[in-house]
Protein backbone atom coordinates (compact mmCIF):
# COMPACT_ATOMS: atom_id res chain seq x y z
CA UNK A 1 0.00 0.00 0.00
CA UNK A 2 1.03 3.86 -0.45
CA UNK A 3 1.38 5.37 3.03
CA UNK A 4 1.56 9.25 4.05
CA UNK A 5 3.76 10.38 6.58
CA UNK A 6 2.74 13.70 7.96
CA UNK A 7 5.97 14.73 9.76
CA UNK A 8 8.90 13.14 8.95
CA UNK A 9 10.94 13.75 12.23
CA UNK A 10 12.00 11.03 14.89
CA UNK A 11 8.86 9.14 15.35
CA UNK A 12 7.52 9.16 11.54
CA UNK A 13 10.73 8.76 10.12
CA UNK A 14 11.63 5.69 12.65
CA UNK A 15 8.08 4.11 10.93
CA UNK A 16 8.74 4.85 7.58
CA UNK A 17 12.27 2.91 7.94
CA UNK A 18 10.61 -0.03 8.92
CA UNK A 19 7.65 -0.30 7.19
CA UNK A 20 9.92 0.08 4.11
CA UNK A 21 12.08 -2.61 5.09
CA UNK A 22 9.15 -4.74 5.94
CA UNK A 23 7.40 -4.13 2.31
CA UNK A 24 3.80 -3.09 4.01
CA UNK A 25 4.39 0.12 2.21
CA UNK A 26 4.85 -0.11 -1.52
CA UNK A 27 5.25 3.55 -1.17
CA UNK A 28 5.98 6.02 1.34
CA UNK A 29 5.01 9.79 0.62
CA UNK A 30 5.99 12.60 3.41
CA UNK A 31 4.17 15.58 4.04
CA UNK A 32 6.35 18.58 5.75
CA UNK A 33 5.67 22.06 6.85
CA UNK A 34 9.85 21.62 6.98
CA UNK A 35 11.65 21.45 3.45
CA UNK A 36 14.97 20.79 4.78
CA UNK A 37 13.14 18.00 6.41
CA UNK A 38 12.09 16.75 3.57
CA UNK A 39 14.85 17.12 1.54
CA UNK A 40 16.67 15.59 4.29
CA UNK A 41 14.12 12.46 4.60
CA UNK A 42 14.48 11.86 1.10
CA UNK A 43 17.93 11.94 0.96
CA UNK A 44 17.94 9.34 4.03
CA UNK A 45 15.62 6.63 2.49
CA UNK A 46 13.07 7.81 4.48
CA UNK A 47 10.74 8.86 2.60
CA UNK A 48 10.45 8.16 -1.75
CA UNK A 49 8.96 10.90 -2.52
CA UNK A 50 7.35 14.58 -1.15
CA UNK A 51 4.03 16.09 -1.77
CA UNK A 52 1.93 18.71 -0.50
CA UNK A 53 -0.62 17.72 2.48
CA UNK A 54 -3.71 17.87 0.04
CA UNK A 55 -2.18 15.39 -3.21
CA UNK A 56 -0.75 13.39 -0.24
CA UNK A 57 -3.83 12.57 1.07
CA UNK A 58 -5.57 11.49 -2.91
CA UNK A 59 -2.47 9.25 -2.91
CA UNK A 60 -2.52 7.13 0.20
CA UNK A 61 -3.93 4.35 1.60
CA UNK A 62 -2.86 5.28 5.25
CA UNK A 63 -1.93 8.43 6.66
CA UNK A 64 -0.09 8.43 9.57
CA UNK A 65 0.37 11.61 11.51
CA UNK A 66 3.32 11.72 13.14
CA UNK A 67 3.74 15.76 14.39
CA UNK A 68 3.37 17.45 17.73
CA UNK A 69 -0.14 16.80 19.42
CA UNK A 70 -1.44 20.37 19.22
CA UNK A 71 -1.12 20.27 15.63
CA UNK A 72 -2.53 16.59 15.08
CA UNK A 73 -5.55 17.24 17.07
CA UNK A 74 -6.11 20.08 14.22
CA UNK A 75 -4.98 18.32 11.10
CA UNK A 76 -7.31 14.99 12.05
CA UNK A 77 -10.80 16.22 11.52
CA UNK A 78 -9.62 18.25 8.32
CA UNK A 79 -8.20 15.06 6.92
CA UNK A 80 -11.34 13.35 7.98
CA UNK A 81 -13.26 15.19 5.77
CA UNK A 82 -11.41 15.08 2.90
CA UNK A 83 -11.10 10.79 3.58
CA UNK A 84 -12.68 8.26 1.19
CA UNK A 85 -13.96 5.14 3.07
CA UNK A 86 -11.14 2.82 2.36
CA UNK A 87 -8.90 5.18 3.22
CA UNK A 88 -7.31 5.33 6.81
CA UNK A 89 -5.94 7.52 9.80
CA UNK A 90 -4.12 7.12 12.40
CA UNK A 91 -2.06 8.99 14.79
CA UNK A 92 0.79 8.73 17.40
CA UNK A 93 0.82 10.95 19.51
CA UNK A 94 1.55 11.06 23.66
CA UNK A 95 -2.10 11.83 24.35
CA UNK A 96 -5.33 10.69 23.64
CA UNK A 97 -8.31 12.30 25.22
CA UNK A 98 -8.10 15.40 23.27
CA UNK A 99 -7.61 14.35 19.80
CA UNK A 100 -10.22 11.60 20.18
CA UNK A 101 -12.93 14.35 21.25
CA UNK A 102 -12.13 16.52 18.21
CA UNK A 103 -13.85 13.73 15.92
CA UNK A 104 -15.94 11.86 18.29
CA UNK A 105 -18.95 12.95 16.03
CA UNK A 106 -17.46 12.96 12.63
CA UNK A 107 -18.82 11.18 9.84
CA UNK A 108 -15.67 9.81 8.67
CA UNK A 109 -14.70 9.01 12.66
CA UNK A 110 -14.22 5.05 11.76
CA UNK A 111 -11.07 5.82 9.37
CA UNK A 112 -9.20 6.84 12.33
CA UNK A 113 -7.52 4.54 14.58
CA UNK A 114 -5.67 6.53 17.89
CA UNK A 115 -2.02 4.78 18.22
CA UNK A 116 0.57 5.78 20.66
CA UNK A 117 3.94 3.36 20.31
CA UNK A 118 5.56 3.70 23.46
CA UNK A 119 8.86 5.13 22.01
CA UNK A 120 10.69 8.31 22.08
CA UNK A 121 14.37 9.91 22.32
CA UNK A 122 15.37 13.44 23.23
CA UNK A 123 16.34 13.83 19.69
CA UNK A 124 14.10 14.73 16.63
CA UNK A 125 14.39 15.17 13.25
CA UNK A 126 14.77 12.68 10.17
CA UNK A 127 18.18 12.07 11.35
CA UNK A 128 17.25 11.16 14.85
CA UNK A 129 14.90 8.24 12.88
CA UNK A 130 16.53 4.50 13.53
CA UNK A 131 15.13 1.64 11.89
CA UNK A 132 14.49 -0.51 14.86
CA UNK A 133 13.32 1.50 17.32
CA UNK A 134 9.72 -0.03 18.41
CA UNK A 135 10.99 -3.17 18.72
CA UNK A 136 9.65 -5.23 21.75
CA UNK A 137 7.86 -2.05 23.20
CA UNK A 138 4.06 -1.71 23.86
CA UNK A 139 1.85 -0.07 21.19
CA UNK A 140 -1.45 1.39 22.53
CA UNK A 141 -4.63 1.25 20.44
CA UNK A 142 -7.49 3.68 21.99
CA UNK A 143 -11.15 3.48 21.93
CA UNK A 144 -10.85 0.55 19.16
CA UNK A 145 -14.46 0.31 19.14
CA UNK A 146 -14.88 3.67 17.68
CA UNK A 147 -12.97 2.79 14.34
CA UNK A 148 -13.74 0.55 11.33
CA UNK A 149 -12.86 -3.27 11.59
CA UNK A 150 -10.55 -2.99 8.28
CA UNK A 151 -9.11 0.55 9.47
CA UNK A 152 -8.06 -1.21 12.82
CA UNK A 153 -6.66 -4.08 10.56
CA UNK A 154 -4.50 -2.26 8.85
CA UNK A 155 -3.08 -0.74 11.78
CA UNK A 156 -2.41 -3.51 13.37
CA UNK A 157 -0.13 -4.70 10.62
CA UNK A 158 1.68 -1.73 10.84
CA UNK A 159 2.63 -2.81 14.56
CA UNK A 160 3.37 -5.98 13.73
CA UNK A 161 5.82 -4.67 11.47
CA UNK A 162 7.06 -2.89 13.74
CA UNK A 163 7.57 -5.78 16.44
CA UNK A 164 5.10 -3.78 19.28
CA UNK A 165 3.02 -5.81 20.97
CA UNK A 166 -0.60 -4.19 21.20
CA UNK A 167 -2.69 -2.93 24.26
CA UNK A 168 -6.11 -1.47 24.19
CA UNK A 169 -7.59 1.33 26.22
CA UNK A 170 -9.71 4.00 26.49
CA UNK A 171 -8.34 7.29 25.48
CA UNK A 172 -9.02 8.64 29.08
CA UNK A 173 -6.87 5.62 31.07
CA UNK A 174 -4.28 6.14 28.67
CA UNK A 175 -3.87 9.56 29.57
CA UNK A 176 -3.65 8.94 32.96
CA UNK A 177 -1.25 6.34 32.52
CA UNK A 178 1.03 8.03 30.18
CA UNK A 179 1.35 10.83 32.68
CA UNK A 180 2.49 8.49 35.26
CA UNK A 181 4.60 6.58 33.24
CA UNK A 182 5.76 9.00 30.78
CA UNK A 183 4.80 12.88 30.81
CA UNK A 184 6.15 12.91 34.54
CA UNK A 185 9.49 11.59 33.87
CA UNK A 186 10.27 14.35 31.25
CA UNK A 187 9.26 17.04 33.94
CA UNK A 188 11.37 15.60 36.40
CA UNK A 189 14.18 15.57 33.87
CA UNK A 190 13.36 19.06 33.06
CA UNK A 191 13.18 20.21 36.47
CA UNK A 192 16.86 18.90 37.44
CA UNK A 193 18.49 20.28 34.61
CA UNK A 194 16.88 23.23 35.61
CA UNK A 195 18.06 23.00 39.41
CA UNK A 196 21.45 21.98 38.21
CA UNK A 197 22.10 24.98 36.03
CA UNK A 198 20.94 26.85 38.48
CA UNK A 199 23.10 25.95 41.25
CA UNK A 200 26.48 25.26 39.21
CA UNK A 201 27.60 28.41 37.85
CA UNK A 202 30.51 26.67 36.21
CA UNK A 203 29.39 24.58 33.42
CA UNK A 204 32.38 22.97 32.84
CA UNK A 205 32.43 21.50 36.22
CA UNK A 206 29.19 19.87 35.31
CA UNK A 207 31.02 18.51 32.35
CA UNK A 208 33.40 17.52 34.06
CA UNK A 209 31.85 15.43 36.81
CA UNK A 210 29.34 14.84 35.18
CA UNK A 211 28.65 10.49 35.75
CA UNK A 212 26.82 8.34 33.67
CA UNK A 213 24.07 8.34 36.48
CA UNK A 214 23.47 12.09 36.40
CA UNK A 215 23.54 11.84 32.25
CA UNK A 216 20.64 9.35 32.10
CA UNK A 217 18.62 11.26 34.83
CA UNK A 218 18.78 14.17 32.80
CA UNK A 219 18.75 13.09 29.32
CA UNK A 220 14.87 13.83 28.79
CA UNK A 221 15.65 17.39 29.49
CA UNK A 222 17.11 17.34 25.55
CA UNK A 223 13.50 17.30 24.42
CA UNK A 224 11.55 20.11 22.37
CA UNK A 225 9.24 22.48 23.66
CA UNK A 226 7.74 22.32 20.39
CA UNK A 227 6.76 18.64 21.12
CA UNK A 228 6.27 18.55 25.03
CA UNK A 229 4.66 21.73 25.66
CA UNK A 230 1.77 20.12 23.23
CA UNK A 231 1.49 17.38 25.04
CA UNK A 232 1.55 19.12 28.87
CA UNK A 233 -1.18 21.04 27.73
CA UNK A 234 -3.51 18.57 26.71
CA UNK A 235 -2.65 16.23 29.40
CA UNK A 236 -2.70 18.98 31.88
CA UNK A 237 -5.23 17.62 34.48
CA UNK A 238 -3.42 14.35 34.70
CA UNK A 239 -0.04 16.08 34.37
CA UNK A 240 -0.87 18.46 37.19
CA UNK A 241 -1.96 15.41 39.73
CA UNK A 242 1.04 13.54 39.25
CA UNK A 243 3.12 16.45 39.07
CA UNK A 244 1.56 17.21 42.59
CA UNK A 245 2.17 13.82 44.22
CA UNK A 246 6.18 13.77 43.12
CA UNK A 247 7.00 17.23 44.66
CA UNK A 248 4.94 15.56 47.87
CA UNK A 249 7.53 12.43 47.60
CA UNK A 250 10.10 14.63 47.15
CA UNK A 251 9.26 16.65 50.34
CA UNK A 252 8.98 13.73 52.22
CA UNK A 253 13.08 13.31 51.78
CA UNK A 254 13.34 16.52 52.53
CA UNK A 255 11.64 16.52 55.62
CA UNK A 256 14.09 13.32 56.91
CA UNK A 257 16.86 15.17 55.98
CA UNK A 258 16.11 18.25 57.92
CA UNK A 259 14.72 15.96 60.91
CA UNK A 260 17.71 13.83 60.77
CA UNK A 261 15.51 11.20 60.55
CA UNK A 262 17.41 8.22 58.50
CA UNK A 263 15.52 5.41 59.34
CA UNK A 264 12.41 7.31 57.27
CA UNK A 265 15.15 7.87 54.41
CA UNK A 266 16.00 4.64 54.50
CA UNK A 267 12.63 3.26 53.83
CA UNK A 268 11.59 5.98 51.28
CA UNK A 269 14.57 4.54 49.20
CA UNK A 270 13.42 0.98 50.09
CA UNK A 271 10.16 1.86 48.87
CA UNK A 272 11.67 3.04 45.66
CA UNK A 273 13.88 -0.13 45.22
CA UNK A 274 10.81 -1.74 44.58
CA UNK A 275 10.74 -0.40 40.96
CA UNK A 276 13.43 -2.32 40.12
CA UNK A 277 11.29 -6.01 40.49
CA UNK A 278 8.70 -4.09 38.42
CA UNK A 279 11.17 -3.09 35.10
CA UNK A 280 13.72 -5.98 35.21
CA UNK B 1 52.65 -3.84 44.51
CA UNK B 2 50.39 -5.28 46.75
CA UNK B 3 47.11 -4.04 46.81
CA UNK B 4 44.24 -4.45 49.41
CA UNK B 5 40.71 -3.29 48.74
CA UNK B 6 38.25 -3.01 51.44
CA UNK B 7 34.64 -3.99 50.20
CA UNK B 8 35.11 -6.05 46.96
CA UNK B 9 31.65 -4.75 45.70
CA UNK B 10 30.80 -2.64 42.25
CA UNK B 11 33.16 -0.55 42.96
CA UNK B 12 35.92 -2.33 44.19
CA UNK B 13 35.73 -4.91 42.02
CA UNK B 14 35.91 -2.75 39.15
CA UNK B 15 39.04 -1.10 40.40
CA UNK B 16 40.26 -4.35 41.39
CA UNK B 17 40.21 -5.60 37.67
CA UNK B 18 41.80 -3.39 36.11
CA UNK B 19 44.46 -2.55 38.01
CA UNK B 20 45.09 -6.27 37.75
CA UNK B 21 44.92 -5.93 34.11
CA UNK B 22 47.25 -3.57 34.00
CA UNK B 23 49.42 -5.57 36.17
CA UNK B 24 50.05 -2.61 38.75
CA UNK B 25 48.34 -4.54 41.35
CA UNK B 26 51.06 -7.60 41.58
CA UNK B 27 48.24 -9.26 44.01
CA UNK B 28 44.99 -8.31 45.31
CA UNK B 29 43.77 -9.25 48.77
CA UNK B 30 39.79 -8.58 49.40
CA UNK B 31 38.42 -7.77 52.54
CA UNK B 32 35.30 -8.18 53.28
CA UNK B 33 31.99 -8.48 55.92
CA UNK B 34 30.25 -10.21 54.00
CA UNK B 35 31.97 -13.56 53.17
CA UNK B 36 29.89 -15.25 50.13
CA UNK B 37 30.84 -11.63 48.65
CA UNK B 38 34.86 -12.91 48.94
CA UNK B 39 33.88 -16.22 47.72
CA UNK B 40 32.60 -14.39 44.63
CA UNK B 41 35.31 -12.03 44.17
CA UNK B 42 37.83 -14.61 44.48
CA UNK B 43 35.90 -17.44 42.05
CA UNK B 44 35.40 -13.94 39.50
CA UNK B 45 39.05 -13.54 39.84
CA UNK B 46 38.46 -9.80 41.24
CA UNK B 47 40.93 -10.60 44.06
CA UNK B 48 43.67 -13.17 44.59
CA UNK B 49 42.84 -13.66 48.67
CA UNK B 50 40.93 -12.78 50.89
CA UNK B 51 42.45 -11.68 54.87
CA UNK B 52 40.84 -10.17 57.63
CA UNK B 53 41.96 -6.27 58.12
CA UNK B 54 44.69 -6.30 60.18
CA UNK B 55 46.30 -9.22 58.08
CA UNK B 56 45.66 -7.38 54.84
CA UNK B 57 47.11 -3.95 56.00
CA UNK B 58 50.21 -5.89 57.21
CA UNK B 59 50.73 -7.26 53.74
CA UNK B 60 49.62 -4.15 51.08
CA UNK B 61 51.33 -1.52 49.87
CA UNK B 62 48.04 0.39 48.93
CA UNK B 63 44.81 -0.25 50.97
CA UNK B 64 41.59 0.91 49.09
CA UNK B 65 38.39 1.61 50.96
CA UNK B 66 35.67 1.15 49.01
CA UNK B 67 32.85 0.45 51.43
CA UNK B 68 29.85 2.76 52.24
CA UNK B 69 30.81 6.41 53.27
CA UNK B 70 30.09 6.08 56.82
CA UNK B 71 32.04 2.76 57.66
CA UNK B 72 35.14 4.14 55.51
CA UNK B 73 34.93 7.39 57.95
CA UNK B 74 34.81 5.26 60.62
CA UNK B 75 37.73 2.27 59.15
CA UNK B 76 40.08 5.53 57.98
CA UNK B 77 41.48 6.38 61.28
CA UNK B 78 41.93 2.87 62.43
CA UNK B 79 44.02 2.24 59.77
CA UNK B 80 46.06 5.21 59.57
CA UNK B 81 46.94 4.62 63.32
CA UNK B 82 48.64 0.86 62.28
CA UNK B 83 50.02 2.53 58.80
CA UNK B 84 53.91 2.61 58.53
CA UNK B 85 55.49 5.28 56.05
CA UNK B 86 55.65 3.39 53.04
CA UNK B 87 52.30 2.44 52.80
CA UNK B 88 49.50 4.75 51.61
CA UNK B 89 45.28 4.28 51.76
CA UNK B 90 42.69 5.99 49.48
CA UNK B 91 38.83 5.84 49.86
CA UNK B 92 36.29 5.97 46.90
CA UNK B 93 33.66 7.54 48.42
CA UNK B 94 30.81 9.98 47.05
CA UNK B 95 31.17 12.36 50.14
CA UNK B 96 34.74 14.16 51.34
CA UNK B 97 34.15 16.60 53.69
CA UNK B 98 33.60 14.46 56.33
CA UNK B 99 36.41 11.50 55.99
CA UNK B 100 38.81 14.41 55.81
CA UNK B 101 37.58 16.02 58.64
CA UNK B 102 38.19 13.54 60.50
CA UNK B 103 41.57 12.42 60.19
CA UNK B 104 42.66 15.71 59.92
CA UNK B 105 45.48 15.75 62.73
CA UNK B 106 45.79 12.63 62.72
CA UNK B 107 49.79 11.78 62.94
CA UNK B 108 49.29 9.57 59.68
CA UNK B 109 47.48 11.89 57.81
CA UNK B 110 49.82 12.44 54.56
CA UNK B 111 49.66 8.27 53.91
CA UNK B 112 46.06 9.41 52.84
CA UNK B 113 44.66 10.47 50.10
CA UNK B 114 40.96 11.53 49.20
CA UNK B 115 39.77 10.03 45.83
CA UNK B 116 36.42 10.01 43.96
CA UNK B 117 36.02 8.15 41.04
CA UNK B 118 33.19 9.76 39.22
CA UNK B 119 31.15 6.23 37.93
CA UNK B 120 28.59 3.76 39.39
CA UNK B 121 25.57 2.17 38.10
CA UNK B 122 22.82 1.24 40.18
CA UNK B 123 23.71 -2.47 40.84
CA UNK B 124 26.01 -3.63 43.68
CA UNK B 125 27.70 -6.50 44.90
CA UNK B 126 31.17 -8.13 43.39
CA UNK B 127 29.12 -9.51 40.14
CA UNK B 128 28.53 -6.03 39.25
CA UNK B 129 32.19 -5.42 38.99
CA UNK B 130 33.00 -4.63 35.34
CA UNK B 131 36.52 -4.41 34.29
CA UNK B 132 36.44 -0.62 31.73
CA UNK B 133 33.87 1.20 33.76
CA UNK B 134 35.92 4.16 34.66
CA UNK B 135 37.40 4.82 31.23
CA UNK B 136 37.59 8.46 30.21
CA UNK B 137 35.21 9.32 33.68
CA UNK B 138 36.72 11.89 36.14
CA UNK B 139 38.27 11.29 38.91
CA UNK B 140 38.60 13.67 41.93
CA UNK B 141 41.88 14.01 44.52
CA UNK B 142 40.29 16.25 47.22
CA UNK B 143 43.11 17.71 49.47
CA UNK B 144 45.88 17.24 47.58
CA UNK B 145 48.36 19.10 49.61
CA UNK B 146 47.96 17.22 52.61
CA UNK B 147 48.96 13.44 51.48
CA UNK B 148 52.61 13.03 51.08
CA UNK B 149 53.96 13.30 47.98
CA UNK B 150 54.84 9.54 47.18
CA UNK B 151 51.57 8.66 48.37
CA UNK B 152 49.49 11.11 46.01
CA UNK B 153 52.36 9.49 42.80
CA UNK B 154 50.44 6.12 43.73
CA UNK B 155 46.85 7.16 43.33
CA UNK B 156 47.38 9.07 40.44
CA UNK B 157 48.95 5.84 38.62
CA UNK B 158 46.00 4.36 39.88
CA UNK B 159 43.70 7.03 38.19
CA UNK B 160 46.13 6.20 35.37
CA UNK B 161 45.66 2.56 35.34
CA UNK B 162 41.78 3.16 35.51
CA UNK B 163 42.18 5.65 32.03
CA UNK B 164 40.73 8.29 34.17
CA UNK B 165 41.37 12.65 33.87
CA UNK B 166 42.57 13.75 37.35
CA UNK B 167 40.73 17.11 38.61
CA UNK B 168 42.15 18.77 42.07
CA UNK B 169 39.38 20.08 44.68
CA UNK B 170 38.96 20.77 48.41
CA UNK B 171 36.45 18.52 49.53
CA UNK B 172 34.20 21.10 50.61
CA UNK B 173 33.77 22.13 46.88
CA UNK B 174 33.49 18.62 45.97
CA UNK B 175 30.70 17.76 48.13
CA UNK B 176 28.99 20.81 46.73
CA UNK B 177 29.43 20.03 43.40
CA UNK B 178 28.10 15.90 44.23
CA UNK B 179 25.55 16.90 45.37
CA UNK B 180 24.41 19.10 42.53
CA UNK B 181 25.36 16.72 39.63
CA UNK B 182 25.44 13.06 41.56
CA UNK B 183 23.47 13.21 44.91
CA UNK B 184 20.37 15.31 43.85
CA UNK B 185 19.97 13.06 40.63
CA UNK B 186 19.45 9.83 42.85
CA UNK B 187 16.32 11.60 45.39
CA UNK B 188 15.17 12.83 41.79
CA UNK B 189 15.37 9.24 40.82
CA UNK B 190 13.87 7.26 43.99
CA UNK B 191 11.29 10.14 44.41
CA UNK B 192 10.01 9.52 41.08
CA UNK B 193 10.14 5.93 41.36
CA UNK B 194 7.76 6.62 44.73
CA UNK B 195 5.60 8.53 42.89
CA UNK B 196 4.51 6.53 40.13
CA UNK B 197 4.47 3.27 42.58
CA UNK B 198 2.14 5.44 44.28
CA UNK B 199 -0.08 6.88 41.78
CA UNK B 200 -0.14 3.93 39.51
CA UNK B 201 -1.73 1.22 41.37
CA UNK B 202 -1.50 -1.74 38.15
CA UNK B 203 2.42 -3.00 38.07
CA UNK B 204 1.70 -4.47 35.25
CA UNK B 205 0.66 -1.26 33.50
CA UNK B 206 4.15 0.09 34.63
CA UNK B 207 5.98 -2.98 33.18
CA UNK B 208 3.85 -2.79 29.95
CA UNK B 209 4.12 0.97 29.11
CA UNK B 210 7.22 1.61 30.27
CA UNK B 211 9.55 3.30 27.88
CA UNK B 212 13.08 3.92 27.95
CA UNK B 213 12.56 7.47 28.73
CA UNK B 214 10.99 6.32 31.95
CA UNK B 215 13.46 3.54 32.74
CA UNK B 216 16.22 5.77 32.05
CA UNK B 217 15.31 8.59 34.53
CA UNK B 218 13.95 6.09 37.17
CA UNK B 219 16.98 4.21 36.97
CA UNK B 220 19.11 5.19 39.99
CA UNK B 221 16.36 4.32 41.95
CA UNK B 222 17.19 1.44 42.22
CA UNK B 223 20.23 1.96 44.16
CA UNK B 224 20.64 0.44 47.59
CA UNK B 225 20.11 2.08 50.72
CA UNK B 226 23.26 0.93 52.26
CA UNK B 227 25.20 3.07 49.75
CA UNK B 228 23.25 6.15 49.88
CA UNK B 229 21.64 7.08 53.00
CA UNK B 230 25.42 7.32 53.95
CA UNK B 231 25.95 10.14 51.36
CA UNK B 232 22.76 12.04 52.27
CA UNK B 233 23.94 11.89 55.74
CA UNK B 234 27.24 13.14 55.44
CA UNK B 235 26.54 15.59 52.62
CA UNK B 236 22.95 16.61 54.41
CA UNK B 237 23.59 19.81 53.86
CA UNK B 238 24.50 20.84 50.33
CA UNK B 239 21.74 17.67 49.73
CA UNK B 240 18.74 20.06 51.47
CA UNK B 241 20.43 23.05 49.67
CA UNK B 242 19.94 21.75 45.79
CA UNK B 243 16.95 19.89 47.11
CA UNK B 244 14.91 22.44 47.92
CA UNK B 245 16.19 24.19 44.87
CA UNK B 246 14.68 21.47 42.85
CA UNK B 247 11.25 21.47 44.39
CA UNK B 248 11.21 25.24 43.79
CA UNK B 249 12.07 24.50 40.34
CA UNK B 250 9.05 21.66 40.09
CA UNK B 251 6.74 24.42 41.79
CA UNK B 252 7.56 26.97 38.78
CA UNK B 253 6.36 23.81 36.07
CA UNK B 254 3.06 23.61 38.15
CA UNK B 255 2.61 27.18 38.28
CA UNK B 256 2.89 27.16 34.55
CA UNK B 257 0.40 24.35 34.34
CA UNK B 258 -1.90 25.38 36.86
CA UNK B 259 -2.15 28.90 35.11
CA UNK B 260 -2.20 27.15 31.54
CA UNK B 261 0.84 29.62 31.12
CA UNK B 262 2.81 28.08 28.06
CA UNK B 263 4.73 30.62 27.31
CA UNK B 264 6.68 30.11 30.76
CA UNK B 265 6.58 26.69 30.41
CA UNK B 266 8.20 26.59 27.02
CA UNK B 267 10.57 28.94 28.42
CA UNK B 268 11.52 26.74 31.05
CA UNK B 269 11.90 24.03 28.86
CA UNK B 270 13.96 25.73 26.91
CA UNK B 271 16.39 26.68 29.18
CA UNK B 272 16.96 23.12 30.63
CA UNK B 273 16.91 22.25 27.33
CA UNK B 274 20.87 23.96 27.58
CA UNK B 275 22.13 20.62 29.07
CA UNK B 276 22.43 19.40 25.99
CA UNK B 277 25.05 21.80 24.94
CA UNK B 278 27.10 21.20 27.99
CA UNK B 279 26.99 17.41 28.19
CA UNK B 280 27.06 16.71 24.47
Amino acid sequence: MTIGIIGVGLIGGSIALKIKEKKTAKKVIGVDHNPSHLKEALSLGIIDESAPLEKAIQKTDLIIIAVPVDSARELLPTILDTLGNTQTVMDVGSTKAGIVYSVKNHPNRSRYVAFHPMWGTENSGPCAARLNSFSGKAAVICNAEDSAPDALKRVKKIAKDLDMYLIFMNAEEHDMHTAYISHISHITSYALANTVLEKEREENTIFQLASSGFSSTVRLAKSHPEMWVPIFKQNRENVLDVLSEHISQLRKFKSALEKENYDYLEELITNANRIRKILD
